[in-house]
């Protein structure tokens, strides 16, 4: 997850000077504040600093943070898709590729650098309802009373990202994480339809790139089985299921990544360590385990807690 | 679920003359509104138009619709906590209980009617909150930093609430539900030491009420097996689980109501047909079962189509 934020006041001085997509759109500055939380909380990897609708620049697509991210001319009938443009990443949002390579040289091979995007239903999410949504009204409309159109868009997606993750490991990334943030809004027999086969397309790609791959789909523990039928290397999980029943689902024999409810952060440090260590021995019973925050750290998180939090896992079984 | 809505063009109608606000506290005109999904798509049930927030008229508390609900001063704060009122909705809200009897007059036992209430857990994270919420940072920073606070409020509200649900019954509901729509930010873990406490409490008071009660807790499927242990009659469940799995999960001895993926509606009849039938055929494995949509019908929703669904599940098996 962004590890980077305004929880940091480091951040928060960069975040004084420039704007958000501003900050998105400078390597130097992405490379800086990509390496903060690694200064401050000996991560064990670091994210790069960036937002998965940056891609929309390859497509023609204004997007402003505000902060929440809103589109202006949200695409949603067969004329607005006729608009857009299909670029190619590697030159459109060059400046992510930038930042990879100005990130790499600022870690110096510390710690791996892990790269990623939004994953093809999030991201036409996104492009469909033109901002954040509670029930998703207009995306799954169109799959719903238009599924070949709706395909159509999540076929020329899919691609797109491809290409993105194939100029992210030629910049240097060491892992990719795919985020499906928003398929929790779907039930499991329309992810298995609508979303699941297109996500199959794009770790089959990935695959081929020669990174490891953590796909992430949030926000329904009902999906997790089809998560992890993907075939990714690694399994993300959010908190809101139990991570022994997490582990028992995608199987022992897999990696998984999880479960901390991020807000967890905001109590005192005795809960935090109880459950960290809740996690952790749950995660006994995986293959291997990459802890993390079920998703992005809250802006209210006292620096020192999320610190904490990271020497409890160092710490943990030593 | 809300069957009054925007998606009715008589609703429409309505709600060119009156605000939302003024529309729930006017019983004349509640009533009518609830009727009108009875009269145009043959539902089985009344549910009573309301709001779940117009408890805060009992507690000095304005809401104000835009149209999504908005609180001008959240209750963050010990300080905040101390200026609550806990009034008697019977009294405060006295225009739901009449809403209630206009509703009972104007049905002359044509259907039965449900009445509701939100969740404690639900109720007070808009209250906290302010407003409808992503990441719920100000709730559960609430929860896990100030957990005796959090306590001490979800006890008043649930005292409230139970109150209320009194009245509602002394005034003529035949059923009561209650919806825990946010409980899905939470871990089953927060759920069950934060929450299921409260909830049973007020389950346990419904039970003394005389009517039958439905328990929903929205938006996270692991959290199931919780609230088929609250003990209510009636289990809801949304769309983000297979409805078989689910029955599987609360038991096949308990009444089931779910599931059907609101925006399916949407799509064409074939489609909402095909649905529908997989629900009821699901359904085949509970003890009795009330179809009904997983959440609200969306605005954009042909009222043909609605009516279409309301004739395949009354056709289904004859």
């Amino acid at each position: 997850m962004r590890q980077a934020g305004r929880y940091l006041p480091e951040y928060r001085e960069i975040r004084s000077k420039v704007s958000f997509l501003e900050l998105t759109k400078t390597p130097e500055l992405c490379a800086e504040v990509t390496l903060q939380p690694i200064d401050r909380l000996d991560v064990d990897a670091a994210i790069l600093f960036s937002d998965i609708l940056v891609v929309f620049d390859a497509m023609g697509v204004d997007v402003h943070f505000n902060p929440a991210p809103e589109i202006e001319r949200p695409v949603r009938t067969a004329a607005d898709v006729a608009r857009l443009r299909w670029g190619d990443p590697r030159e459109d949002v060059r400046y992510v590729l930038d930042a990879v390579q100005a990130c790499k040289r600022a870690l110096a091979e510390r710690v791996p650098l892990i790269g990623f995007c939004g994953a093809p239903f999030t991201t036409l999410s996104y492009l469909v309802e033109g901002k954040g949504s509670r029930d998703y009204q207009h995306i799954k409309g169109m799959m719903f009373s238009e599924p070949a159109l709706f395909h159509r868009l999540m076929e020329s997606m899919t691609e797109l990202l491809c290409t993105y993750l194939g100029g992210q490991v030629e910049a240097g990334v060491d892992a990719l994480q795919v985020f499906d943030s928003w398929a929790g809004a779907l039930s499991p027999a329309d992810y298995r339809e609508h979303v699941w086969p297109h996500m199959r397309r794009l770790v089959e790609h990935v695959r081929t790139l020669g990174v490891p791959l953590i796909a992430f789909v949030r926000g329904n523990a009902n999906l997790l089985q089809q998560s992890a039928e993907l075939g990714a290397d690694v399994i993300g999980v959010d908190w809101t299921i139990d991570f022994a029943q997490a582990i028992e689902i995608v199987g022992s024999d897999r990696v998984v990544q999880g479960n901390l409810d991020p807000q967890i952060l905001l109590g005192p440090e005795e809960l935090i360590e109880r459950r960290a260590r809740a996690v952790l021995d749950a995660a006994k019973g995986a293959r291997a385990h990459i802890f993390n925050l079920g998703h992005g750290i809250s802006r209210y998180t006292d620096p020192a807690k999320a610190r904490l939090l990271v020497d409890v896992v160092h710490g943990y079984g030593a």
